[in-house]
């Protein structure tokens, strides 16, 4: 009996090939292609696989999924890596490698393979999560195969491969730059973006118009969070509501592409240990993460918010390392998690040639004293107790610059 | 023989009160007026205190060092407050009281005193360092203090005052809010503004104009650093360059305020157990803040970086709590400034409309894969190397997952 | 009608001089006493208060919940202070507070007070407690009011108020040193032992022989964990078994004591901004510190023990500063539990002259290769991934040093 | 011409090997053996490797900068892997793998080779050491080398190999387990230990007696530190005074071993992702740790403690894993090292059967109240200032409550 493989399919050049290629080497094999939001034609996807002779395609709309467990609890952390990147990719990886992983074992399949290279983060991303689900998992990863990466040194090795075993390939000339799309985001880097000098052209862009396009009249919206979830973004300006996950976030999307928000050029650090150049568009992450931050100003403890702070790299390192499923990431979820419970109310937001601008924030969870009624009933703050306050906290300093005179 | 004090004085009602008070109370008051950018008639201020009675008044132009050894510090540690505030205030405040001190020791007053009032950071900052410069020193800050505050409960207690005590009191109505400016910024916070849900009228701004009355056309800049300083700005549109900190920065202010850039309306947590909502306008702050975020990310290594990060918001705490003076800052400060030795290149930005994109870097200091030309010589990257490192790294995974099932 | 005060009440003639003011200043004065299991006379403290003119009197057993509510999760942390410090005092505090305020609130009394100095932590632990989970309570603390501080400006005054107001002092001299007991420990501080180069005499050890007069023959236990939590102590020598919280921790006292084990002396920071030199006792905790660090060695996964050992400090502090009750608190221990759920098995160690040495250990939870067989099934470990993971790991150090040599 | 390669040479069985199989592939093998302190023979290591065929052999002694250049950092840093092991072997690899590689460049040696096994950390820390000294060196990992392992399985392999290339076997049999030796430590693991639960017998240590079988009467030592590092060792029993790092180093391993202190028995994490049991005895270090830790208690500033002390598990996680060459590692270390400035006094110690006690401590660097007299002169600490740092610290907590009542 065959062996049986699933494979994180997308209809592309390469992963067409690596199709080809497993079943030349024998495996039966099942591809699964996730609809995490990008523009794509998931029925040409599952034909093209099926002729090249997968026995099997799962087409999984995950979008759902994708926005209430991976990008929400991402915003609730204020996840950034290196303090810009908003992990559009990062946070989709898990996902696609959980349904894999889940197909496998429905399916009976001891392997599972993908596409990204040996150079990425994807990589790791798909293996980490791959072998934390199910460690008894075989993995292929043909970029890493000697065999495989001795026979395709170049995009020339794979057209002829096309060619040779009926993949259609696109007459179109290679894309001067690798991209990555889903609901989230659309990722730019390598080919011509490898110089870390060289500006991208505005075509470049797909989901964001350039903030010199956008409409000269701001759009005044407000996005409603309980327990550090979007759920609800209103625009003020047509009066449009919209008030479930992937509803709302589609909707930001589209009204932060228009206004040009969401953009960001960064050289990066891979976890492999390669610095990397990116470009993200990322709008509705972009106006969800500006307003999360406000509405934690007003609800969360200074010390919670703090110590979250503090931490915050960590949990971004995770994700964007590949270990979302992870004992350390569940470590550091319980306490966020619990951060969150009084983050809710509503922030007031101005969108505007890729400004994001917080203009206001109201919330029943407020810390704020003018908030807090019963806080002035109490007897309020006492101007003079900041005496024996700074008193006291300045009491180490005298200590330290007594000993150093001395 | 009377008791000398050096008192913080502005020139403003509150500290002409104050300085009036003391002299009733039978000091000697030696004024001290900190030149550090604001928009102020210091010659004014000065007739104005010696018409009151103080014995000397000094005014002192303190804006390089404001620039080099406080402001250019902050920046090379990325420190934003809570996500957001780049701290105008706080970096300003222990400057002010070094001087203070100097001023004390020279003039030999056992005594400084200030108008900060006794619910915000600034009486923290002020007192901290006097303390910490001279442990000796007496402080009079009558926020604090109990007869002080009894006598003056409000506004018209002060022009009474005033008006009795013959210091002239500006015709205009009290401002809806309170200012601080400085070079560095000016915030907005109290008054009308407490309620943090009324968003600021277009009028209130003076640093920058609003994103909707910017120029049209972006504004193209380059900025140089070396080992985390900016040493040159040059206007790619026009051919400005300027090369000296304090120039530098009074022009990144420039156009950074014409382009409407900077603006920041948040809730902060005060060190007095507070929250405050506070507007600022930091310009030249926020380009800086950007182009040395991304200067890192090509000069940085990787570990360096996310452990920065994570000390980061303390670093910040420290600054905003008034902690400049301390055995953890400069604990803190050994590890930063060595981060930053190759720290040094230049990135290229578009300031535009409220925005301010980086949109290149070059360095000669890179750790980018595609610089460093021996790299490729010494084998580069085999993507092989990546099996092992994922295998590895997945090992304890697997390990919690055998065990988790079992 | 006369204001009610819950008073924590020890008995001692601080706190009865302190019950004695309050009632002379027309206060209703209820007397809590909580036994912590300190080795004190319930019955008559009790009748002492009453005499003196307390309305009512609580003796609450807390032991119980003290060791598994408060000393357990501690355990569970790791908690050390400053590298040494159990905290048997401050975990302690927190517990007599909230009971405090329960009682306070069953007798619709506005007030609480206690004896603690004002330059001490646990004014601080008390007071923060009071707050938190009452905030309209208002607190009356002597040792801070300036009338108390003024009639009180030492032990004398203290005796002839006694004498006045028929306190009964017990005819013993003042001790050399201040002492605080509970289950946990005996701390010793103050009096003599602020030259922090006394060595204290044998004679002030209560809980503990010194090791010099332990038995010469070693004590071998061991101790199961479930979740963190100690279960089961077992003496191997005489069989004894305890496996209730209160009793095996009394247990551990009790043999921990006869071996010698738990003694500190130490200068640490007080949160008030002092130093203090403190010399403790603490038997049970120092066993079981030692032997809930071993188990997690061998079930707890690594990146959550570094992730744990970093937080473990400001736990720690948190607790020795009076923040048990807080949002900070809630955070961190919400990541702490969910680590422990796999911390389960045994310790065996060996008690002998004041060493508390592991000598093995063995869980059903482990995560050490030798105890997964099914690891050894996956293939286990090929000793080639550990090139590509060196050669990964070293990309960045190389690229570090062909640049600085550049 | 040879290529010419510098191995890590210690004279056994392994390495011998090594050597020969090298020199059996057409090497040039230079024989480098570092004196770490270990109890060996290095002239007949040195005259078996020539035997052998090495073409040169270095004997290095190294033990000063051993002691000064990485045992004094740590001790400096309180540096503790996972709160017990004090990484007598993590520190001496980068020391031998420098040497390596500084031969390696005075010989024109394109290779270094070590002995490693590739289950462990010290081929990390080896590897990552020559990669950072020297990004072009090339390194030949024996036991990451398909051949090798292919032709060498298991010892009798090995013995086989000696045995037809004459290279002399001890016929002693092999040892239960594996140890490592220098002047810092002795660790033994693999082999009986790999069992967690099995106690190791009395006789397999060698630096430290029994605490039953030391004396009976404690030894009184007093430890003078000058900015972390130790300065000087008094022997108070019988005056013996040592004064230069590696001498009172040593005396301190031995009195410390007579008095049965610093065994550790543990399972701890690797680097390369297992778990690992280790047994180690390390007197010297243990001493300086407690007194070290003691005299910081002293003279640390509050915050800088807490601050080193949540960054030190990095500290020596870095150490551990091998990335003592790194530039994390100078980040730290920066800051580390500042923190040590006043770090100076005298602390008294009595070591009586494994317990090493902390009796007194005395400094002129003192930050303890009772030490700075001018503290007291300056108004010393007023009770009452506690009320509004009490009041102040309790503000967000009474936020909070109210808040969540709500």
């Amino acid at each position: 009996m065959k062996q049986k493989v699933v494979l994180a399919y997308s209809g592309g050049l390469d992963t067409s090939v690596i199709l080809k290629w497993l079943i030349n080497k024998g495996f039966d094999v099942v591809a699964f292609v996730a609809d995490l939001g990008q523009n794509e034609d998931f029925d040409a996807a599952k034909e093209k696989a099926l002729k090249l002779g997968a026995s099997k395609v799962y087409i999984e709309d995950v979008k759902e999924e994708f926005v209430t467990d991976f990008i929400f609890p991402a915003i609730r952390a204020n996840a950034v890596y290196e303090g810009r990147y908003l992990m559009g990719t990062s946070l989709a990886r898990p996902l696609i490698a959980k349904k894999q992983i889940e197909i496998a074992e429905k399916e009976n399949a001891e392997y599972v393979s993908h596409g990204a290279t040996g150079k990425g983060n994807d990589q790791v991303r798909f293996e980490l999560t791959y072998m934390k689900l199910n460690p008894k998992i075989k993995i292929i990863a043909p970029w890493k195969d000697a065999e495989f990466l001795s026979q395709f040194k170049g995009r020339s090795d794979m057209i002829e491969f096309a060619n040779k075993n009926g993949i259609p390939v696109k007459a179109t000339k290679e894309a001067p730059y690798s991209t990555d799309a889903n609901l989230m985001h659309i990722s730019y880097e390598a080919g011509i973006l490898e110089d870390p000098n060289l500006t991208p052209s505005e075509e470049m862009f797909e989901m964001t118009k350039s903030p010199k396009d956008a409409p000269d009249q701001e759009t005044i919206i407000e996005i409603e969070f309980k327990s550090g979830n979007p759920v609800k973004v209103t625009n003020k300006n047509d009066g449009t509501i919209k008030a479930k996950p992937l509803e709302l976030f589609q909707y930001l999307n589209k009204i932060g592409g228009e206004n040009g928000i969401g953009r960001i050029d960064m050289v990066e650090n891979r976890f492999v240990g390669l610095k990397s150049r990116g470009v993200y568009e990322t709008p509705a992450g972009t106006i969800l993460h500006i307003a999360h931050r406000d509405i934690e100003g007003i609800t969360l403890d200074r010390e919670v918010m703090h110590l979250r702070e503090m931490l915050m790299p960590k949990f971004a390192e995770l994700i964007y390392y590949g270990f979302w499923y992870s004992p350390e990431m569940d470590f550091l979820r319980a306490a966020f998690d619990k951060s969150q419970e009084h983050v809710s109310g509503t922030v007031h937001l101005s969108l505007y040639k890729g400004n994001c601008m917080v203009i206001g924030r109201e919330s029943n969870e407020s810390l704020y004293n003018q908030d807090l009624s019963s806080m002035d009933v109490l007897g309020g703050y006492d101007q003079k107790d900041a005496l024996g306050f700074i008193r006291l906290n300045a009491l180490r300093l005298k200590a330290s610059s007594l000993r150093n005179k001395r």
